[in-house]
């Protein structure tokens, strides 16, 4: 079967739909050819009839389906965190069912029907919020991700984990819901001085976190929605603050109180935790903010190419100081670069997905991606990363590892995660 | 509390950024104040650890969330349809547990390891493709809405359903994810004179629909993903033909065969289903999109509102032609018009949600919303849509139902479903 004229021009627009015109003009997409050849219609549909529709339904997946969350093995199944599963995830969404979690007392179960929001401290009035009163003020909607600064903390030394999973899966993008902090705060009016706020959890951890009252007024907000229908469970139900950008355990699950005050609390989690330690032997704290990261999710650690030819090297990327402007990706460890398509829409703080058309030769390659996002900052090598950070802690520096991830592809096609400088 | 210069500053920030601030610049948010005022810090959070979270998981939703979709009162429950809860609905995406079901032999269950797609007719080489040679194509992502040309159907005479789950629950937006229909037709090659294209579902009612060759290379694809994972089984699982913006049975689902021809294959769906008798007696066919439409989903049909004072109006537009410019809405049955703060990133086939803030006065009110699309297409009323359309089906005209919804209000603040001139 050659490329007829027609074929060739029907096979070029659908190529340039993938943003990636040049790499595959000579050919078809698949060295191997995808789809048999066949000349007779199949026998006649399904004589079977299907599961009615039931009178009142919540839908579930396919019985054919199986990814789950994957717990790390941590001293308690309290304190621990489970991965999303991101090498067969798709689209921008996560799917609420698959959202990484990071709990530190377990997840609270909450009647929203008695919770309430308390804020207090440095403001004009303080006051008491119901859930209801919380849900009648005026809403507002944010496409976002949320990044545990924990998010490859194992691979700081050496590659551990042996899957994207592992390596990338504690960060999920949803369709969140709530109401601006601002507003909130309006009612209760900020005295002048205050600098700070204190978010506190109603879990057993009661998980506290100091936010800068300017994050606060500025895209803060709190959900109570999440991908259309009520927060889940472990993401915080009934209320979640939102801190667009900022290291995940700022986003305070089962928010129950917010205290304003002129100066940062100092807790726990902002003092003996999640601070860096660096060569200096200084600790870096309240870095907040979680810089541009991507990662390829396919090809990906533990898959198996099946031969030669066509594949796609897709993956996404992300920055917590705005929006992925450009993603390159390399076959070969770093020499050389491609720009990959970025899926529309391109969101700030948001899950972008980018793709690429690849040919494999069959011969042993390193697969990585690099991302740029709108201030500019371009996503750093490990070596680069670490020649700042050092390798100080049990586990190296433990938070805000956003190097470039490498995938060693083997001649039998076997995909495993390394360290390629 | 009066309001300072301090407060006032930051309500107005936060209400600009709702949107709306000429609405409410004159006072606080609520008339009856949100909160209580409270001077005692609550006592500490729970003592009670959390759920330790599993090994491996799949989160549900929270216990106290019971929000269903509920099934029209068909002949069987095979061919039936189960409407969205859009009352409760939030953001763009709707949970893929709750998309609107519409089946006319039950949901197929289909082991994708051995389903395939068969692709033939006017092509230069039939070709059959399993769900493995689907995925191995270079894949693209789509928020969209998929509505049943049929939502709303029980309305055209009088108002029947009493929730907007009713009236308009047959449309939700999902993150699909899949293969460009044209890389499909690339790789079987499209013969001269092809214009029109079968799609063959493997359900037991074998569903088929025609669509022009310019449509299915233009922008249809086949999905395997809806929001970040497989698609649903009531959806289609493993593969639907995506149609954007054209009414939803077009959407074939379970979709195992594509057959191309010079001419539409008229088949049942489209001849003695899916037209519209018009006022001539003369019936329209393909009818492919779904005009603009919105509607109210808070206050709705059913709701009470609990007192005068601030209340948010929200709800949704999308358009089978394109992306939502503007929505107007109306308090007072159609006289005068506000314009709504849409809800960003709004994207083309895309449920768009709006908001204005609204200060009810208690006094009985006709709540109406009222969308534009980028072709300048005006929703149109009821009374201008019977006009063209007339009311010749046994439900008056049956499908594509765009007019504008008209919600009651009475002054004990019961919302009700009411037709409005």
């Amino acid at each position: 079967m050659s490329a007829t004229p027609d074929r060739r021009r029907f096979m070029l627009s659908s190529i340039a739909a993938a943003g990636a015109a040049a790499s595959l003009a000579s050919g078809r997409i698949s060295a191997a050819p995808l789809g048999s050849v066949q000349r007779e219609v199949p026998a006649d549909p399904s004589k079977v009839q299907g599961t009615p529709l039931a009178d009142e339904s919540y839908g579930l997946r396919s019985q054919f389906e199986t990814e789950v969350r994957v717990r790390y093995n941590t001293k308690t199944p309290e304190s621990s965190w489970t991965f999303t599963p991101l090498a067969t995830s798709c689209g921008t969404i996560t799917p609420s069912g698959l959202h990484f979690e990071r709990s530190h007392g377990g997840t609270a179960t909450i009647d929203p029907s008695t919770h309430s929001l308390y804020v207090h401290g440095m403001v004009k009035q303080a006051k008491k919020f119901s859930m209801k009163d919380v849900r009648r003020f005026p809403a507002m909607s944010r496409i976002m991700f949320i990044e545990c600064s924990g998010n490859g903390l194992t691979e700081w030394s050496k590659p551990t984990m042996k899957t994207v999973q592992g390596t990338h899966g504690l960060t999920s993008t949803s369709d969140w819901t709530g109401v601006a902090l601002s507003t909130i705060l309006n009612e209760v009016g900020v005295r002048p001085g205050a600098k700070w706020l204190l978010a506190e959890g109603d879990d057993a951890a009661a998980m506290t976190r100091s936010i800068p009252i300017e994050k606060a007024l500025k895209d803060c907000f709190l959900a109570y929605g999440q991908n259309g229908e009520a927060i889940r469970p472990e993401q915080g139900y009934p209320l979640r603050l939102m801190v667009p950008g900022y290291e995940g355990n700022m986003h305070i699950k089962w928010l129950r109180r917010i205290e304003l005050s002129d100066m940062p609390f100092m807790t726990r989690e902002e003092t003996s935790k999640y601070t860096d330690i660096l060569p200096s032997g200084k600790a870096r704290q309240f870095s907040f903010e979680m810089e541009a990261k991507s990662v390829i999710t396919s090809p990906s650690g533990d898959m198996v190419l099946d031969g030669p030819g066509f594949h796609e090297i897709a993956g996404i990327a992300w920055s917590g100081r705005g929006t992925i402007k450009r993603v390159d990706v390399s076959v070969d460890g770093g020499k050389s670069w491609r720009a990959a398509a970025l899926q529309g829409p391109v969101l700030p703080f948001c899950h972008t997905r980018f793709r690429l058309p690849w040919r494999w030769d069959g011969k042993a390659a390193v697969l990585q991606s690099r991302c740029v996002d709108d201030t500019g900052y371009v996503q750093p090598t490990l070596g680069q990363l670490i020649a700042v950070r050092g390798l100080n802690g049990p586990l190296g520096s433990i938070y805000h590892l956003n190097a470039i991830q490498s995938w060693h592809v083997a001649n039998d096609g076997k995909v495993s995660n390394v360290h390629h400088y």
